[in-house]
């Protein structure tokens, strides 16, 4: 079982930073996350992970200030590349968006976060959803769904030839011969695209993994075509187990088709958790919390993954109104469906819904003793739902510190996690194949050089 | 005196690599730099420094194969975002392109390193002078020297207004009140330009510093121009002490039109220095590595900064015909001028001028004792040539190794340099002001936000 972690000064509830026991001002206090990440790494989790966003979120701005989405957060990369020297071994993986990054700008920043850790590097490729980003690089907004995804694909081919630019033993440094590369094992990639004109090399050796380990998280059809196609890690986020299972099959389904192997790909599950010494301990802790929603913040996490619609003339004690909801989505397809889902399914009030939604962003709160989250946790992993979890905890640092206390060591007990990294790379960490260079490979790549 | 080092995994003479002393693959090793800036900071450098460039170096492939430029080379904000770990009170400065960067990422970027290092980023603003740059940037080899100054400087007033994005007191964290961040606190950007428009605000905090360190290198009169507006720092190379005089002055002097005081503005010469126990210890060294430069890498070194013209069918031990010299410089402006200075005060061979300009890029190599160094240090800063030295080595790490060992308790002994680090933050090392928010000033900021 695979376990990664949605860092977070104070945790990834709306109201976290309201407890008495959340870090206050942890936004920007590196002390603070080294402590953190340390103690995940001692868990031997497979990596933490920094999310990220194009630019501070608009909306209702009275909710924002009260929760805050994306207005102060660490830059991933910078962050990442700062967590190597006071780590050893967890995988240090983070979001960069292909819709307003360079593609070689972001290949040669991988690539050198990769040779730091010495093969730790993970990149979530994402296309930026929200049009708040937009407005910071030139756009009117947001991008339709579909061209942000094309150019999500044409990056990814280029990210994918730069970081094949210098063959893994091109750097010879002869000093007999006086010769420091092999010219034959340099390569210009020479892509001219719809989007972009890429020459090349890149100006950095090959990386100690090939390329970061590549993760994405799109839940359209596009997205499943692209993972299927290109990742090695998904990350998943579905309230119904039954549509988690489905949404399984179906990427895994597709692998074939691209050459790959279903266990090349690690399809990870969000899931926060919240645990007691006893269900009723957890359960407070998650009462409490809940408690301290605001209802203009309620409104506002609904709002944002509802295309940015106005709630706030609606009864909180009535259901929503059809008619209000977009008929579909341009943003994030998955949190969009996720809402749909409990409109339709489950027949909240708007209250009820905001508060069933906003705790997790749609996904449950796993909450009761180590051995039920536990139980939760193997049962879907045996149960064809996921191959690991990408953790969230609501409150930080007890949640943290709760999961690595109680649960950690039930799931070693039974025999599902680690107690020891196999390896030193995120690749080992995970089960993946290094890749083979196209250029060395002797078969094809799976994404070809066209 | 302020002190910065330009690091180099193996040292900055195009022969350096091929000599036994130097470290072999040191350029991915990052702990062998870890260990370098350890000692660069018990040393009480103001700074180490990351220079960069946008791509591998095209040319003469045969030359670049022995004496590589720029590809392999660490991208520098994952570099000196690394070192934030491993070190604690050193500055973190870095160069990276006004040319091919979006300024959003960039100030974002660099806001996150001030963050994550408390206080010691400092960005050295260039524009990409090499066409191999705009080959990985869908650009046809190099812009005009206009267009790319032009580009920098709206690119330089976004990232200020961008780092003005929240005042320092933005972040409440008020519990009572349930109020995150004061609204009336946060400022949108709103820039509409000629290369960019950015809504703003950035998505993190006032940085420590208000923003990083600014550094410039230009030697050109809109390179001028744009460090007396905006520039902290600037990096000069001047084989010629009447020039680098006037150079200081001319500078300086047009700084009161900005409304700056001369001294906001620290200027550092490069300054390649091989120190031994004796003057004659220290030429051999010197000549140890010049005898090691091979023909085509030196004609290469030459070729690179006179925009690429070949020099390959000319006699060795004759002057370059003065018609083969290009009228102008496209690309680094400060380094053509240097060659063309050579040329017609020194008239050199072209053999002699390759190794005279190839041993330090143009620069004198200052070799002697410690005494003879700190002499032609001390006879720099008090009259007027610099405030300081952008130290590099010819070969490293002994040339890092004697300087702090030999050079620097000289310079202490003779009141030139600290004993100590007066503050925490790079501005504090420096001695600069950290600028006050454009919207908390009472009077205009220096580079107004129109």
């Amino acid at each position: 079982m695979k376990l990664g972690w949605l860092m977070s000064p104070a945790g990834n509830h709306p109201a976290a930073w309201l407890h008495s026991r959340a870090a206050l001002h942890g936004a920007n206090d590196f002390a603070h996350y080294v402590k953190l990440v340390r103690k995940a790494e001692a868990a031997k989790f497979d990596f933490v992970f920094q999310a990220d966003a194009a630019g501070a979120r608009d909306g209702n701005m009275a909710a924002l200030s009260r929760a805050p989405r994306f207005m102060n957060i660490w830059e991933p990369l910078s962050l990442l590349s700062a967590l190597v020297g006071v780590t050893e071994k967890i995988g240090l993986a983070g979001t960069m968006s292909t819709s307003y990054y360079e593609p070689y700008n972001l290949a040669r920043q991988y690539a050198s976060l990769d040779h730091l850790s010495g093969g730790r590097a993970g990149w979530n490729v994402v296309t930026s959803a929200h049009p708040a980003g937009g407005y910071n690089f030139g756009r009117d907004g947001l991008e339709d769904h579909a061209l942000r995804y094309e150019r999500a694909r044409e990056f990814v081919e280029i990210c994918f030839g730069l970081w094949d630019s210098w063959d893994d033993d091109a750097f010879t440094l002869d000093r007999e011969s006086g010769v420091y590369f092999d010219l034959d094992k340099m390569h210009y990639l020479r892509h001219k695209g719809t989007f972009f004109s890429v020459r090349g090399p890149l100006n950095i050796a090959r990386a100690p993994q090939g390329r970061p380990v590549i993760i994405q998280a799109g839940g359209s059809e596009a997205g499943k075509e692209l993972a299927a196609e290109t990742a090695e890690v998904i990350f998943t986020r579905d309230a119904s187990l039954e549509h988690a299972r489905a949404f399984y099959a179906d990427v895994k389904g597709r692998m074939a088709r691209f050459g790959r192997a279903p266990d090349h790909l690690k399809i990870m599950a969000g899931l926060t958790t919240i645990v007691g010494r006893t269900a009723g301990e957890a359960e407070e802790k998650f009462d409490e919390l809940q408690s301290m929603i605001h209802p203009v913040v309620g409104l506002e996490v609904l709002s944002e993954d509802l295309e940015g619609i106005d709630l706030s003339d609606l009864p909180l004690d009535q259901p929503i109104p059809r008619a209000r909801i977009p008929a579909t989505a341009n943003r994030h397809k998955q949190f969009f469906d996720q809402i749909i889902r409990l409109i339709d399914e489950e027949h909240l009030t708007l209250r009820q819904l905001y508060l069933r939604y906003g705790a997790a962003r749609g996904g449950d709160v796993i909450r009761g003793t180590a051995s039920q989250v536990a139980d939760y946790m193997e049962a879907s992993f045996r149960g064809g739902v996921a191959d690991g979890f990408m953790l969230a905890f609501s409150l930080v640092p007890d949640g943290l510190d709760d999961f690595i206390a109680l649960v950690v060591p039930e799931l070693q007990r039974r025999g599902l996690f680690r107690t020891e990294y196999e390896g030193t790379t995120l690749r080992e960490h995970l089960g993946l194949l290094r890749p083979t260079s196209r250029y060395q490979a002797t078969g094809a790549s799976h994404l070809a050089a066209d």
